[in-house]
């Protein structure tokens, strides 16, 4: 991969500039044209055309507004949000997530479907996916939009073709979900992708978040796998393979309980999900394993608020050992920082507080490195969000979409 | 921070495009105008009008040599190695290490002075730093060279100010070093920075290393501090506050050796320059405190080659404690390669197998993600040839250094 400066022809130039105008406007519409130039330097003509060719592809279309200025009032320009959509979906142990967006990002919409992926094989949860997102397909496309692209999030490991050569929670290995993804859409005419959902999320939070426009972040999934979604000033961290983020066995204690993984003491052993709810309901399992964790979490919750004693207990030995984790990724990456999701979010009044102490503890630099801990403010469909998010992104870096396509058979 | 894309005005295209004629003159040398705009894209006025400009400040200049090609010879261009140095430092434990370069990055002098940086201030040691810095930037402008830029080199965390608030090894707090070291060069018309030493030795990794032009890389120092210089895509990891790569304090084994942070275990306690000595040479220490480490290890050398028995099973125990932390740099940040300098370079025949087969057993990712581990070539100025090398960063973006300068006074 080329690294270092490159060259700037005259159609990077023209993409970039179209990708800077899309993002001014995204950020601060509605806006004028002489806003535009006033404010990212490029020049009136530059704009005047740039705008004329996005509204002529509908990306941009004016409002109509004008404001009380001295002179000539300016026409007012808005992300166009009606032509298109981005659709993003999640596979997690019990549900399928689906959302759309529009061109600026408000949500089309949001289901969620039951679907047992723990006891399926890649090739039926896939086939599931795929009937989900034709349904979905369906609906934006008879509103008369064109779907831009389609990205799904899984846990484990995603390479670069879309392959997923491990998601040990789901069981799957060497599964090519994004070919049979594409097959079983059956050539939708837009990009399908496949990415790891952690990745997704944070690119969730750097789009909608509370903290969005964090250039060093880290989200952190909860459940019962547990990986790390790094930005990195501003860009995804990938790694060699696409294989960065994998946290769930950082070593903490290898006297502690047996990961499935074979050794002791893992992160996800310590406060995986399938953990913390054996931890603080003991007989949470006495009727057999728990395959639907959602209604455990509300018990717990109820016995924190209640102040039962021990889970609460229970619940700050949880969060230290979750600063521990936390403290070796601020160590590491130095983030501005980390935002936790799943079960994690859910128990944050009780978690983050002795979380947070151990972060500052025992991270080397001062203040934990100025490092926040906080709970995703994007809940259970954060992967689905930035899956559209990441849908959208050929657009916004000022690739012009084909002409509209007919809607998926 | 402004992520995204970022407008393209007219002088950011002419440096952006002064930086991408540098760069392949500097990989491609000898080589034609012609070479140059076909590689690059660019066109052949604009490359005839850079390099115009380039050869006036003395960055290119034209070796007079011709190819026989078809049509008229091409006058070949090289980086001019003559008008320009960059100054790179480090401080060790018991050493200043200074190396300057030129222009193409080619060695003009490296020179390391014993200096106990252990038993010294910070002020001190800046001072020492300031004395050789002079000496050195005496040497190249003697021979007619402008100084571009001096970086030095310091364990620990270094702010983006240059300020040191932790270099735990050396046992400074909040030491202003990049400040007091301009006072003590007098404002010496070039710019002066401080930066973590394991970034600098990765910038070097990158440009002068056997894994030259990976993206993808992480340099870890060997040394009584472990630290790690992280490239994502080409580009230094940093963090929010440019902390990052504090690796040191992994967590690997809660019952293993005391570490001097307070707690057990940790990757320095275990495979660090003091705990290997101590543990492969228990008789080190009996006529007090060691404070040159080489000639320790060159006995451990001289008892591997020899194959002494515990030694050889000692230095495999020490690599799969090394392997283990490389592993989870590699579950977090996939590498394509980390590279080991210090003692863990002086080691590695012994260390490395071991190593190398816990990497690959510990990490997720199958054949741990693709990351490879090797010994560092670059030796024991690593990072300040890093140093010599970000020194050249500004004039490598294309932007024309000031008019010659005086030398220091």
């Amino acid at each position: 991969m080329q690294t270092g400066p490159q060259p700037t022809d005259l159609s990077d130039v023209r993409a970039t500039n179209r990708a800077v105008v899309l993002r001014y406007v995204r950020t601060h519409s509605p806006c004028s044209r002489a806003d535009i130039a006033a404010h990212t330097g490029l020049n009136k003509a530059t704009v005047s055309s740039l705008v004329t060719e996005l509204i002529e592809r509908r990306l941009l279309r004016e409002t109509g507004l004008t404001e009380n200025r001295v002179g000539r009032p300016a026409t007012m320009l808005v992300l166009d949000g009606e032509p298109y959509a981005a659709l993003g979906m999640q596979v997690d142990a019990d549900e399928l997530v689906v959302v759309a967006v529009d061109l600026g990002g408000n949500r089309l919409l949001t289901w969620r479907r039951a679907f047992g992926a723990l006891d399926a094989s890649p090739t039926e949860t896939v086939t599931a996916v795929a009937k989900l997102a034709r349904r979905a397909v369906g609906r934006v496309t008879a509103g008369g939009r064109t779907v831009l692209g389609l990205t799904l999030g899984v846990p484990g490991l995603v390479d670069t073709t879309g392959t997923v050569p491990l998601a040990a929670t789901l069981n799957w290995r060497d599964a090519p979900v994004a070919a049979e993804l594409r097959a079983a859409l059956r050539d939708p005419g837009f990009p399908v992708a496949v990415e790891n959902e952690a990745n997704l999320a944070v690119l969730a939070e750097q789009r909608h978040g509370d903290r969005a426009g964090t250039a060093n972040l880290v989200h952190l999934t909860g459940g019962a796998g547990i990986g790390a979604g790094v930005l990195v000033e501003g860009r995804l961290l990938r790694g060699g393979r696409g294989f960065a983020g994998q946290v769930g066995h950082l070593p903490l204690d290898p006297a502690g309980p047996a990961c499935r993984c074979g050794r002791r003491g893992c992160l996800e052993a310590l406060v995986g999900l399938p953990a913390v709810v054996r931890r603080l309901l003991p007989d949470a399992e006495s009727d057999g394993a728990v395959v639907d964790f959602a209604p455990e979490i509300e018990r717990i919750r109820a016995l924190a608020r209640a102040e039962d004693r021990s889970t609460l207990a229970g619940l700050a030995e949880i969060g230290r050992q979750l600063g521990h984790g936390v403290a070796v990724l601020a160590d590491l990456l130095n983030p501005e920082a980390v935002l936790v999701g799943g079960h994690f979010a859910a128990l944050a009044p009780w978690l983050l507080p002795a979380a947070r102490a151990e972060l500052t503890r025992r991270t080397l630099a001062p203040d934990a490195g100025g490092c926040r801990l906080d709970a995703s403010s994007l809940g259970a469909a954060a992967a689905a969000l930035g899956g559209a998010t990441a849908a959208l992104a050929t657009v916004e870096a000022g690739r012009l979409p084909t002409p509209a396509v007919a809607a998926v058979g």
